[in-house]
């Protein structure tokens, strides 16, 4: 494999950090290559602004726009274009970070907003001049995973847990940007009860990051639908006879069971 | 009513930017008091890092411990303070941000990480020494809303539209960070195709947000259940017999006829 280990931890010494070292080193001694997007050490820039396309007068139009036009001139800023290259190398691309309010860190989300732009992630057309999405797009055949920490036990984030079930607090990422721009998502990687890890925590949640990245290339993805692959009718709509009555994130699961840590 | 206006946009003259324009026009006629935090307008660093607590040191403990020490020694940096300050004023807190990746800008997301530290909105204990969560916490009493623009249409952000219904959407905002630090979630104003507004939808998205406004303080909320209401159990899990069979999100709503938009 071939992967973008992107981390938004500002401690290396941390938690997190010693799990990106433990799983970096298991993917290299199996002779798989990683490069790594460390985004606070990069002291990457967060916010998007008219520094990211210097050459382009956003003006009065919409600011992805303005990212498109830029990105098509070559004209994105140099922090940009590199991810981009880093992207269009890697085959599986890792998102980890600790969980905060319930999405990732503004670092995180900056390097989303920033680095995928319109023209290069997703509005890319198909052959028919139709926008490729979910399940297609600027980086379909790529897979991707979220590695992330929680304070909370498991139970509170399962099925009927208070927070929400973990699948449906990560669908913005998993369905809205690795699905909506055509990357597999695979399962997440949760690490619970992070605020309390013991030694031998440590040591069996190391244990099992190494056996899940090992296996990333044959991970099965969460069966989301595909945009065009008839299951939605002409307003974007699940239509009425598949998965009839049912509303809301699980309906655009493909099985009814949906992947359950 | 006293509110708080979070703005997360790059651009005054943009379809949001006028939005905020008229609704605090409509508010401030009507005698209501408002503050804004023009998050672009005020360079507000997205980031959190060392300098959000410059005299602790973070060492090996983690991030919220170490946010939680500088400001009960009254050590966090002076921009968050300044928040503090006009959030302990304000009575109602709006977010205004177009939907970028299905969540906040990364600017707004700073916001969030940076200001609502343990201890001030949640980490706060009551009289028993349980932490308050959910319906309660540091910010009890105050009630929020998103105002928020999509490019896609209404029907793709409804129960079985192809994004995911925009409550579950938002569901990290109005509920893993509004209710979790006590405050009421107001339903969301959504902006639907806003990459092809005319004059007359904007006519018409005024009209309709200067009433929304006006109402907030009478607005019913999103019907979140309280942790501490005898719906959970001491995992943090919906007791058996509480909406039997119903997991997910549409769980942790009291009524099961959710505020659809």
């Amino acid at each position: 494999m071939k992967l973008l280990w992107i981390l938004a931890h500002p401690k290396p010494a941390s938690l997190n950090g010693s799990l990106r070292r433990e799983g970096i080193r298991a993917l290299r001694e199996h002779h798989h290559e990683v490069v790594e997007s460390d985004l606070y050490a990069m002291s990457w820039k967060a916010t998007v602004d008219q520094a990211d396309f210097p050459a382009v007068d956003a003006g009065p139009s919409a600011i992805g726009d303005a990212q498109e036009r830029a990105y098509r001139m070559g004209g994105l800023s140099a922090d940009i274009r590199a991810e981009h290259e880093k992207i269009a190398w890697a085959d599986t691309l890792v998102f980890h970070f600790p969980l905060w309010w319930f999405g990732p860190p503004a670092i995180l989300k900056g390097w989303l907003d920033r680095v995928l732009v319109q023209g290069f992630a997703f509005g890319v057309e198909d052959e028919h001049g139709r926008t490729r999405r979910y399940g297609d797009g600027g980086l379909a055949g790529k897979r991707a995973m979220v590695i992330t920490s929680v304070g909370a036990r498991r139970t509170s984030f399962g099925p009927r847990g208070i927070h929400g079930h973990v699948n449906d607090i990560l669908f913005p990422l998993h369905h809205g940007t690795f699905w909506y721009t055509g990357m597999a998502a695979l399962p997440p990687f949760v690490v619970y009860g992070a605020d309390r890890f013991t030694e031998t925590d440590f040591t069996a949640c190391a244990d099992a990051l190494r056996e899940r990245v090992l296996g990333l290339d044959s991970d099965r993805p969460l069966p989301f639908r595909h945009e065009r692959g008839g299951d939605y009718d002409d307003d974007l709509v699940l239509r009425s006879d598949i998965a009839p009555g049912t509303t809301g994130i699980a309906a655009h699961y493909r099985a009814l069971a949906r992947n359950r840590p």
